[in-house]
């Protein structure tokens, strides 16, 4: 079931046009929870703009290699877009890029465009050669079967699941100059799981005409703001891919520049669905229970105030904390301490679960522990989204990032051995 | 009991000269399996030559303020160090400071020297005031039971535990121009827990003489391949010390450069009991069950391939994979390309467990998957101590680290909530 509060509208109302999705069973995931589908294509009936992120990690999978080249030579004109899960082509020698350009090869074919009009995504374990016959033996079924749907596009978003418990997908509108442009999404995550996984995928569509300058640079200052500003366990992964595309079909003007209420409508509305996707991802975290938004003010500038959030957002103890619904605003100060930027600790001020537990007191200039019912804030942070807010009080430096708790249950997850 | 693997020597037969112990039970903390004692004293009959390094964690307990201070006034006249556990003194606004600077007051007058020649340290629950009248109370106590004995020693092993499931204690000898050298020491840790221990404490004593600013070089030089080569869960606390008493009792020529063979001799037995130490501090680590050598060479230079080292050691999923006994060599690539280390992933060679997982087969110049029976690479990750190498073929750099696995127990351990 797809979450509902994810969705802005529903995808029936609010499903780019333009845009045809097809997935099937070919064999690289053995049936599971998140059922069989593990090969899915998303295409463009026209050329489309195209912007993409991919993992900053120094081990890069081959379609993470071939995908990132295709975007730089048609960012004007990208027509595909290839998925399987169950395997992540990665670290398997020259064979992996081989693989990758075989499956955009066979796509350009049967769609009739060129090759580096076809983005390539791989998404599961790391280290096994990718059976890549299986993709190309499902690629004319694919071909023959896409749809415009939203029940289409929800194969779509199971095709990409690993270990996701479940599907992470949300849509929404804006108006473009008067026109009704519609944007979709759908993710996959949420930590990199045994043998190893490799990991992150999202996929955003819309009909709204954008430049692909403009595109790019309206993604990358949205994910900086979003997916940029989560984390789960710290370990980035080989395959993470954002790739969004803009078709047009929704017949509004084409927004040419980053500036005016047309760009800032898309923008928003941009912003809108990779938020919402990138909670998903960490609601949908390993063995999570909670989602912990982090805010940090006060700090010497944005950067800085950035470090401390996530250095909270990845202390063990902290997150562990969170688990156990433990007012335990001493782990907070603890790790901003160590968090390389400069306050000074006797001014900071702590709330955890919107209780302030460490602040002056009346009449005072040094901060402390302040009173507290414990179990009112215990009973408090048992609630499913816990916010911790610090304030550095040292400039006017702000930052938000989001985490899950930590639980017994992301270790039974990650330390099972492989059977 | 003593674990006997850390010794070099049994106590009776490596005491440093020249000092006494004593520890007592003032109620600082609930009497639990590390007994009740709560608060120690180390004395040096003559005044001695001190060296210590402190928590790099912006958030400094008022003892760390406080005997940073005095060892800088009184570096080669120290005579006395006065510890408790169960309570850090750290975040509860100026009382802190008094608090260390009366229990200070209270042992100089007792033995007859400067406040600047007693070392002041606390551990234990961050954020609570230190009721300090407890440990003044014990003082006169302590004063008049001083011993020269391992039984005292082991005492004080025992005062300085918190949530350590076991005390830490080492000895050894080595020989300063044919005088024999006497030198001990004890720590505690072992990560940081409810409501907020802070937390790494250790003391080293030797009746060897060592100039003051040889003996400060000495221990930065050992500190850098033992105490900073270690890491349990990243969580650097706000009370870390680690101090060397050095009062020249044996008899033995003082060591005044940092060269020679004397001083070679006495850094190698310092880094003999250091390290003894902190390898007994992560095989505790907070629900610890294996403790993993990470050895990282061929990196662009020492200071990458510490990144590299320490990248592996914090990640969640290595250290996992770890608690599972699971061959999972696809985590380690993953989190050595996030280091931010430049390197060639087709190249890197990857041991674990001593068995070589991912690098060029026969004949090949790139890195894959290697041949593996899973279940005899199963039962070999079963073993206490594990080993994991990383080779990226880039240049000479080297660096080894010590962490532990990463188990349910230890989310356990700190998710629970307070009672």
């Amino acid at each position: 079931m797809v979450n509902e509060k994810m969705s802005h509208l529903p995808l029936s109302r609010a499903l780019p046009r333009g845009f045809r999705f097809a997935s099937a069973s070919c064999g690289l995931k053995k049936r599971g929870h998140t059922g069989s589908l593990d090969v899915a294509l998303i295409v463009s009936d026209v050329p489309a703009s195209a912007a993409a992120v991919f993992t900053q990690n120094l081990v890069q999978a081959p379609p993470v290699v071939l995908s990132r080249k295709h975007v730089k030579e048609s960012p004007d004109s990208m027509r595909a877009v290839i998925v399987n899960s169950g395997n992540a082509n990665c670290s398997v020698g020259p064979d992996g890029l081989v693989a990758s350009r075989s499956a955009a090869d066979c796509i350009a074919e049967l769609l009739g465009c060129h090759e580096n009009q076809v983005v390539v995504c791989s998404t599961g374990v790391i280290g096994v050669p990718l059976p890549v016959e299986k993709i190309l033996g499902a690629a004319p079924e694919l071909a023959s079967t896409l749809e415009f749907s939203p029940k289409a596009f929800d194969g779509l978003t199971r095709a990409i699941m690993t270990t996701d418990t479940r599907p992470k997908q949300t849509a929404g509108l804006c108006s473009i100059g008067g026109k009704t442009v519609r944007i979709a999404g759908c993710a996959k995550g949420a930590g990199m799981i045994h043998p190893n996984m490799a990991t992150m995928l999202a996929f955003v569509v819309t009909d709204a005409a954008v430049a692909p300058r403009v595109l790019d640079g309206a993604l990358r200052e949205v994910v900086g703001r979003t997916f940029n500003c989560i984390t789960v366990d710290g370990d980035s992964s080989t395959n993470d891919t954002l790739l969004v595309l803009a078709n047009g079909a929704s017949g509004a003007n084409e927004i040419t520049q980053a500036k005016g209420a047309d760009y800032k409508a898309f923008v928003a509305a941009l912003e809108k669905v990779c938020k919402t996707l990138a909670l998903a991802i960490v609601e949908d975290g390993e063995g999570a229970t909670r989602v912990v938004e982090i805010e940090v003010h006060g700090a010497p500038d944005d950067r800085d105030a950035k470090k401390v959030a996530e250095t909270i957002a990845l202390s063990s103890l902290v997150k562990t904390a969170v688990a156990g619904a433990d007012p335990n605003w001493g782990r907070i100060l603890a790790a901003a301490g160590r968090a390389g930027v400069q306050f000074n600790p006797d001014r900071a001020e702590i709330w955890l679960g919107g209780m302030k537990m460490y602040g002056p007191p009346k009449g005072k200039s040094y901060s402390v522990a302040l009173p507290l019912d414990e179990a009112v804030a215990h009973a408090r942070l048992l609630e499913k989204n816990i916010s911790i807010v610090v304030h550095l009080h040292q400039g006017r430096g702000s930052a938000t990032m989001w985490t899950c708790d930590f639980t017994a249950e992301y270790v039974h997850i990650n330390a099972s051995y492989r059977t």
